[in-house]
């Protein structure tokens, strides 16, 4: 497969007070990335041409597709110029288990469901994470921003790419990926910790973008308890992560920040000061 | 239908230098919303419970599933509490051509695309907006994107809301919508628009976000020929915009901007100080 980069430079017109100037400026590339299962196309991300076997078996657990990485066969990636396609082959029982919930999903035209079905589809349940006894203090919280900010090259870069990390108290940020997308982050994020075998109910999932339900329902099955964004959380989020158990915690500004829900995780300094 | 609220206050602790306190945020509320063509879904978006009609119509046309508004016969938004399903029922002409064009990429199983076509269907080619003679000077492009955050009420009270704007010289920003997803934001902009019976290449899309190929697709759905944005452009935003004859400009911050595409559309004190 040809290399594909992140980043590309091109050259665009800068106009400034002074006056203006063609100059050179580093942007991130954006490819569509194909996952087909069982021969075809399950979804197509748009993303950045990176870290594709993480973003496969990331995608794989976060979709609920697979329980585990060791029910994943091989994964292929075809570079087709115009975009990436990966394709995932399960092994025997999860491939029976896929295969038998498409039948049941696609009818004789379209993806058969109603709408009511399709709504429940994407609020499906979230995992709780409450049984965690992970703790975390108000230093923790800021410094796996700040680590974090030091683990996005391509964002140095281009000014213009999402990230995800992963903070452990102690460790730092042991593990972080980077993408236009920042579901594509976080999913990118879940495949490299569950291929390096972390755990992820020792930890935070970290990122630079806001919360949508969406980025909660990820970091639940990841397994962690806390979810901590520069970022504005949606309502819909901070319900569902109440509901799961899960201390989400958001705009993180220097020294600053916001829990939205289960403060009782975060220690010292923080719980005794409530007014 | 019950009323929806886009905006939610909720209680959150505010960790300061000086110590934490409960205080009362507002956020923005994410809602499932799902699109039903002919009985089944075609889609389901996370998005701000607002502007619905304006959504379906602005979504089926970028989706190029119609051409003209007038090929919808009917739009019936249905609340089932845990999300939104939007029924669309299109002319016969319409219909048959939507179901023609499902049943070619419905398979038994999946969508029936290989990963190619998937791809090849992502990065559909984009109608080309070069005949345009429409063309702005620094001061428009400026004033668009002020004026465009004068027009963002959700913005305002959550800090959190992407806006999406149509701006025409000498007018200012005419419409605009805001959402919690960008793309949402613009679908619901081209969906205003046709409603109004704006054409679309009087005038410039201008959006608070960044620019995915997405967004680029979906400004030459609305016929525009110019896309302005406060944040960065990806590469393939930028070659895409770039084929169909689109003056991309972006990263405006106060007086300064970067022209990535076709600048010879930016008139007076642009391009006279080109190095």
């Amino acid at each position: 497969m040809p290399k594909r980069f992140a980043v590309s430079q091109i050259s665009r017109l800068a106009h400034r007070a002074g006056g203006s100037a063609a100059a050179n400026r580093m942007v991130p590339e954006e490819t569509p990335v194909a996952f087909s299962f069982a021969g075809t196309t399950h979804a197509v991300m748009m993303a950045s041409p990176a870290d594709f076997e993480d973003f496969a078996l990331g995608f794989s657990l976060a979709e609920g597709i697979i329980a585990d990485g060791r029910e994943i066969e091989a994964i292929e990636v075809e570079d087709h110029g115009a975009g990436i396609d990966i394709q995932i082959r399960l092994k025997d029982q999860a491939n029976t288990r896929f295969e038998a919930r498409r039948r049941r999903l696609a009818g004789p035209v379209g993806c058969g469901l109603c709408g009511i079905e399709s709504i429940e589809e994407a609020m499906r349940s979230v995992e709780a994470v409450g049984s965690s006894r992970l703790t975390l203090d108000s230093d923790d919280i800021v410094r796996s921003v700040r680590l974090l900010s030091k683990a996005q090259p391509l964002h140095a870069e281009t000014g213009a790419v999402h990230a995800a990390g992963f903070y452990i108290p102690g460790k730092g940020i042991v593990m972080a990926r980077e993408d236009v997308g920042r579901h594509n982050a976080l999913d990118k994020l879940a495949g490299a910790l569950a291929k390096a075998g972390i755990d992820g109910s020792l930890g935070a999932v970290v990122v630079t973008s806001r919360v949508s339900v969406e980025m909660v329902q990820k970091t639940a099955a990841i397994g962690a308890a806390f979810i901590i964004a520069v970022s504005a959380p949606t309502a819909l989020a901070i319900r569902t992560a109440g509901d799961a158990g899960m201390t989400l915690v958001a705009l993180v500004r220097g020294d600053d920040f916001d829990i939205f829900t289960h403060p009782e995780r975060v220690a010292s300094g923080v719980a005794k000061h409530v007014a």
